[in-house]
C-alpha cells in the first residue's frame, strides 16, 4: 500500500520522508522500495480498521501475505519470504492464523523467514505486520511516478467485488460466493506484473480505492490521467446485486481492498500488454489516457463528470 | 531478540516451525534468519510491554532501532537499513519519533527503507514493528547452536544496567543517569560483533535476562553451560545503588534489556577476543565454560548454587 496518508498527517509524512533520502525508499511514495536487486514492503493490519474483529484467522493471514504480495506484484517483482508480526490471540485462533500463512506460503511458493511474536494487554485489538521480500525484474521495477502524456492507462481483473463483499460480510447486501471470496481471499496478480513489467511506464496496485491509487499515480508522476468510468471492469457477480448505474461504478471505484494492477503503457505496447493478460487468463481493460496536467479526470459515456468527494479508503 | 515463547505457546511456535522449513528461518531458534548474505530481523514492541506510556516517543523510536540491530549485531552484521510499522498517535508524539529515528539512522549509518503507517483505535495500546537487513560476515553468520563442549563463554559489557534502570523509571530506586540511559538508549554491539564474529562458534545477543538467554543458547547447542555468578561484570553505577551479594547478581543476571553480546569461543581464542574489546573499548568477560549436558548451571564463589525461579524476562 505504500505510505499514504490523511491531510492531518501531511506534517508527519514531510518529517519522515525528510529522513529517507535514500533513492532505495523512493521518496516512501511508492509500493515498495527497491533496494540492490530486491523489492521490499512492510505493510501491517489492525483488527476493527482493515479486518474484522470476526473474520476467521485463515482470512487474515492470508490477506496479511496477499496484500504485501500485491505491492510486490506492482514492482514486477518475484516474491522470496516474509517476516512477520504476530499479536497472540486464543490459542484456537493461533492456530487458525498458522494454517493460513501455510496456506499462502505455499500458494504463492514463498519461505517464512523470521518475525517476531508479541502479546497485547487484554482486549486490546490486535496488529500485525510483514515484511515481503521479492526479486527485483531484471529490466528494473516500475515505479508509480513513470506515467507519460499519451500513455495509456489499464487495470487487470475487474474492481468493487472486495468492496462489495465486505458490505456482504457486514450484512447489508446479499452475499454471492464471487464478491465474498473477493473481500476474503484477494489474489495479488504476481505472474502477470512480472510479465508486464518490461511493457508499463508506470505500475502500483489498487488497494484503497481505483480512483485515489489513480489520482496518487497521477501526483507522483506530474500529469493528469483521465478515466471513462464506463470501462472499469465489473464482475457479473457485481452486476447481479447491483444496476449498471454511474453510482454503481463510481461505488466499485472508490470501494478499495481490490489488489488488482494498475498501469500506464505507450499505445504501441496494448498488443503485447493483451497477448500476457491472454496467456495469464487475467483480463486487461484501458480505462483512459494521460495527459498534460494534474489529478484525475472522469467521463462517463464521453461527458465530463464531477469527482466523488470521497475517492477511496482512507486508513 | 527471535522466536522466545512462553510454555502456554509452544503449540503455536511448534506449529509456526513446521511451516518455517527454509533453512534461512534457522527454525525459527535464532536471533535473525540467514539467506542470500543478508541478515534479517523483525522485532515488535508494543506499549504498556516492551515500553512505558510515558517513555519519550524519541527513546521508543531508538529502542526500535537499538533491539533489532541487537539482532544483527548478535549475527555479526553489518546494518544496512530498516522498514517501519508505526501506529499513529498524536501530532507532538509523531513528530518526536521521528526525530528518535533519524537519530538513530545516522548514528548506526543506516537508511529508512520503507514501512506503513496505520492509525489504532482511540485508547489502544501501540505497537511498532521494525524489520532490519544487513550484510552477512563475510565467513558466516554465527548462530546461537554452535556452542560446544569446552568452549568459554563470554559477555560484553556490563549486565543489569538497563533493568535497574527501568525500576528508578518506575520510581522504585533513587535514579542515575548510567542505569537510566541502558534503559532508554541501549548500545547495540554492532562493531564489536562484526570484529568478534570470525572468532566465536556461536553468538546472541541478551535480550531477555542473561540466565534464560543462556538457557536458550544451550538448548540450541545441545550442550551445558556452567556460569560463575561472580564473574557476571556489574557496572560501577550499579554497584553504587546494590550491595555486591548474590541476590544483586540474580537479579542483574534476570532482569532484560541488557543487549549485550554473548558468545562461545575456542578456549585458544581468548587473546583474540581480548584484543578486539580492547581496540574497540567494549569490556569482554569470560563467565563460565559449556560441557556435556543440557541446560545452564550456575556456581557461586565455586559453590554450585539454585537456578532462580524466573530467568528472565518473559514477553
Amino acid at each position: 500500500m505504500g505510505y499514504d496518508f490523511r491531510m492531518s498527517e501531511a506534517d508527519f509524512i514531510a518529517r519522515l520522508r525528510a529522513i529517507a533520502t535514500d533513492p532505495a525508499a523512493r521518496g516512501l511514495a511508492d509500493d515498495a522500495a527497491v533496494w540492490e536487486g530486491l523489492v521490499l514492503t512492510h505493510d501491517m493490519i489492525v483488527e476493527g480498521v482493515h479486518f474484522l474483529p470476526d473474520d476467521t484467522p485463515q482470512d487474515v493471514a492470508w490477506k496479511l501475505v496477499a496484500v504485501n504480495l500485491s505491492d510486490l506484484a506492482a514492482k514486477g517483482a518475484a516474491p522470496v519470504g516474509v517476516l512477520v508480526g504476530y499479536s497472540l490471540g486464543d490459542e484456537a485462533w493461533d492456530a487458525g492464523f498458522v494454517d493460513g500463512l501455510g496456506d499462502a506460503l505455499r500458494r504463492f511458493g514463498i519461505i517464512l523467514i523470521g518475525g517476531d511474536t508479541v502479546r497485547v494487554p487484554a482486549g486490546a485489538p490486535r496488529s500485525f505486520g510483514l515484511t515481503a521480500i521479492g526479486r527485483a525484474p531484471a529490466g528494473g521495477a516500475p515505479s508509480r511516478s513513470g506515467v507519460r502524456p499519451g500513455d495509456q492507462i489499464w487495470v487487470t481483473g475487474t474492481i468493487g467485488n472486495a468492496g462489495l463483499g465486505l458490505a456482504m460480510r457486514l450484512g447489508q447486501v446479499d452475499p454471492n460466493e464471487t464478491c465474498l471470496a473477493a473481500y476474503r481471499r484477494p489474489q495479488p496478480q504476481l505472474a502477470f506484473g512480472q510479465a508486464v513489467a518490461p511493457h508499463v511506464h508506470a505500475m502500483m496496485d489498487v488497494s484503497d480505492g481505483l480512483l485515489i491509487d489513480a489520482q496518487r499515480m497521477a501526483a507522483a508522476s506530474g500529469c493528469e490521467i483521465g478515466l471513462m468510468v464506463e470501462a472499469i471492469p465489473l464482475s457479473a457477480a457485481l452486476l447481479a446485486v447491483r444496476p449498471d448505474v454511474l453510482d454503481t461504478r463510481l461505488a466499485a471505484a472508490t470501494a478499495g481492498d481490490d489488489y488488482q494492477l494498475l498501469f500506464a503503457a505507450d499505445p504501441a505496447a496494448a498488443p503485447a500488454i493483451r497477448e500476457i493478460g491472454a496467456a495469464l487468463n487475467v483480463a486487461v481493460t484501458p480505462l483512459g489516457h494521460a495527459g498534460v496536467g494534474e489529478g484525475i479526470m472522469l467521463t462517463y459515456r464521453a461527458r465530463r463528470i464531477a469527482l466523488p468527494e470521497r475517492l477511496g479508503f482512507m486508513h
